[in-house]
C-alpha cells in the first residue's frame, strides 16, 4: 500500500500514480492533495493525526517549497512504515509518532527532466521503488544511504501560566474548527464550566452539540488537543484567529 | 467492495480509510466528502441518486450533526446492500430505493476514544466488521439487533395545482443546477413549449444544448425530477433560488 | 485499469463508478473531476499531460457541452492506450502524445435513459466494455466501426517575432501558474537573463526558488512549455492573465 500526500490541488497527483503504476500494483490511497499550499508544518500536523490509522504502508508526501533545489530526497523508516519526501522536516513528527526509534536514509535520485515536478519525477517513483523492494531492503544499506544529520521539526510547547496556559493555532480545519497545540489534559478539570478565550468567556464541553447552534466552544478534538469551535459554524471566524495566533486560556 | 460518503472535506476522510484497512481489504470507493455540511436531508438525496449505481456493497454514510450525543448507529440492510451510518434517517431514501423491504439493525459501539470523530472511531470500523462478516451475518441476529423505531426521513411532496404543480428545491450541484421535488413526469407535456418558473416564462426542453448559450431552462435532471438550469450557467443564481426554496411551474 | 477524468465535480463522477463496477473490476483511478467546466482545450491540455505517464489503460473523458446533442460516442486506439470520449476534440492531443498512429472508432449506444447525464449512462459502461472486451477487440472491427471523420482539436501555434516569441495562455494551475502555448525550447538561451513578458521585465529562472518569495519569474514547467509564475504565489494575478490571454516574450 502506498498512501499519498501534498498540496498539489489537481490534477497534478494523478501523475504522481501513473508514474506509481508503471513501477508498482500497489494500493494507492490518497490522504490528501490540499494540504495548505508549501506549509511544511500543516502538512506535518495532518500527516501526524491521520498515519498512525493506516496499517504498514509506504507514504509518499510531498509539500516541498524548495523543488528544485539542493535540498535532499530522504526515506523515514518508522517501525513497519515508511515515509518518503522532502528533506524538510515534514516527515518527522509521524515518524515519531509511529515509532519513537526511526530512522532517516538518503534517498538517492538522478537528475531529473523537471526541475519543478519532483512529485512525479522523484518521489513516487522513490516511493514505488520503495514498496516493491520490502522494508528490509533497508537493512542492506545497499539501495539507501543512513543519514544522522536532517532537517528537523517541532511543534511549538505551550506554555503553563497562573490558572491557565498558553498556547498557538496549528491548523484550521475544513468545518473552521481551530486546532492549537495545547495538549487536551489542559481542559479535562475544566468540562462543565466556562474558560476565557483570549479573555473571552466560552464554555468548555466534550461536543459540539452540548452548545446551541451557532454558539462557540472550548472542546478536546479527536486528535487530542485543545480546539476552538462553533455548533455548526466557524471557530475560526468566531475566536478571530488564524494558524499562527496566540491563544490564551484561563480557567475561572 | 465499501463506500464512504461524508461531509468531512479533507483530509479525515483518510483516516476512515485507514482504520477500514486495518480490519479488511475491501475495495473502497468515495461517493462524495464534501455533500453540505451537516445537512442530512441533501446527502440523502444524493445517496439515494448514486448507491443504486453500483453493484453489491457496504456504504458508510457520516453525515451527523449530532456527533457525540445519544444518537444511535445503525445499519439497514437493503436488498444486497448494507448502509451503516447515524440513526438519523441520512441512509432512509436510498434504502427504500435500493429495496422495498430493508431492514434496520442497531450497531452497537463501545465508547469510542473520541467524542467528535465518530466516522474514524464507530461508523468506518462497523463498516469493516459487516463487510468482513458478510450479509448473512445480519441473520443470526447474534451481531445486530433488528430494531423497528429508528428515524424516518421523506423527501417533501409537491403539490399539484390548476394548471402546474408547485414544490421545492431540495439541493444544487455543482454546475448550479437546481434540483427539485417535482417528478418529472409533470413536464412530459410540456417539451418544446415555454412554461412559467415562479411567475416568469421559460423553454422546457429535453437537454441544456436545445437553448443558447446562457440561456435558462426547464428540464429533467439524470435523477428524473425537473432543473431549473442555464445552458453553460448557474441555474441557481439565474432562477434566483436555494435549497428551500418554493417552486412553482405553471403551463400555458 | 480505467481512468476517469471530467468536470463534473461531486458527487457524479461516484455514479460513473458505480456503472463501471457494475460491469468490471478494474482500478478506477481519477484524474481530476475539476477540469474547468465545459472547457474541451483545458481538459485536452491536461490529458496530453497526465495520460503519458501510466501504463497502458482506458481512459474515460467526459468534457461534454454538446451531451444530449447528435454528437458521436468515440473510442481512440492510441498504442496500448485506449481513450473514450465525446467526438469533440478533448482525446486528440493525448492520443497523438501516446501514438503518433492512433485510430478513432465510433461507440454505437442506445438512447440511454438520461439525456444529461451521458457519462454515467454511455461512457462509463462503454469504458468498462472495452476494458472488458480487451484491446484487440478492435481488430475485429465487428464491436467498434472504424472511422476517418471526426473532430480535430490542435492547440493554438506560438509565433516568432524578432527577438521573441507570441503565445497565449492554454491553462492556469491550481497554484496560480500560468501554462502558454510557448515550447520551452524558446527560453533555453535565456536562463539566469531577465525578459520582457507583455512589455514588463521578468526574470528566466529554472526554478521557482531561484527567486524570492512573492517574486515573478520565468520558467519552464514540468509540462515542457513556458510558464508565468510566483514563487510560493499566483502567477496569474501578478502577470494579469487568463486562459486566452496573449503573451508576448522578449529577449534583452
Amino acid at each position: 500500500m502506498i498512501t499519498l500526500s501534498s498540496d498539489f490541488g489537481s490534477p497534478y497527483p494523478a501523475a504522481m500514480k501513473g508514474a506509481i503504476l508503471q513501477q508498482s500494483d500497489a494500493r494507492i490511497v490518497d490522504i490528501a492533495h490540499d494540504f495548505p499550499r508549501q506549509d511544511v508544518e500543516a502538512a506535518a500536523f495532518w500527516l501526524r493525526e491521520v498515519l498512525p490509522y493506516f496499517p504498514p504502508a509506504v507514504h509518499c508526501v510531498v509539500v516541498d517549497p524548495g523543488v528544485g533545489t539542493e535540498r535532499a530526497a530522504v526515506a523515514v523508516r518508522a517501525g513497519e512504515h515508511v515515509l518518503v519526501g522532502p528533506d524538510n522536516g515534514v516527515l518527522l513528527p509521524a515518524a515519531r509518532q509511529l515509532a519513537a526509534d526511526f530512522e532517516v536514509f538518503e534517498v538517492a535520485y538522478a537528475d531529473p527532466g523537471s526541475t519543478t515536478f519532483h512529485g512525479r519525477d522523484v518521489f513516487a517513483p522513490a516511493a514505488a521503488t520503495v514498496h516493491e523492494a520490502g522494508i528490509d531492503s533497508f537493512e542492506t544499506g545497499e539501495r539507501f544511504e543512513r543519514v544522522s544529520e536532517y532537517v528537523e521539526l517541532q511543534f511549538p510547547e505551550p506554555t503553563e501560566r497562573d490558572n491557565g496556559v498558553t498556547g498557538e493555532v496549528l491548523v484550521v480545519d475544513d468545518f473552521g474548527n481551530v486546532i492549537t497545540n495545547i495538549p487536551g489534559e489542559y481542559l479535562e478539570g475544566q468540562f462543565g464550566s466556562d474558560v476565557t478565550v483570549n479573555g473571552a468567556w466560552a464554555p468548555a464541553r466534550r461536543t459540539y452539540a452540548a452548545v446551541e447552534e451557532g454558539s462557540r466552544l472550548v472542546t478536546v478534538g479527536s486528535h487530542g488537543n485543545v480546539e476552538l469551535a462553533v455548533n455548526q459554524g466557524r471557530g475560526d471566524e468566531r475566536f478571530s484567529v488564524n494558524p499562527g495566533s496566540r491563544v490564551r486560556l484561563r480557567w475561572a
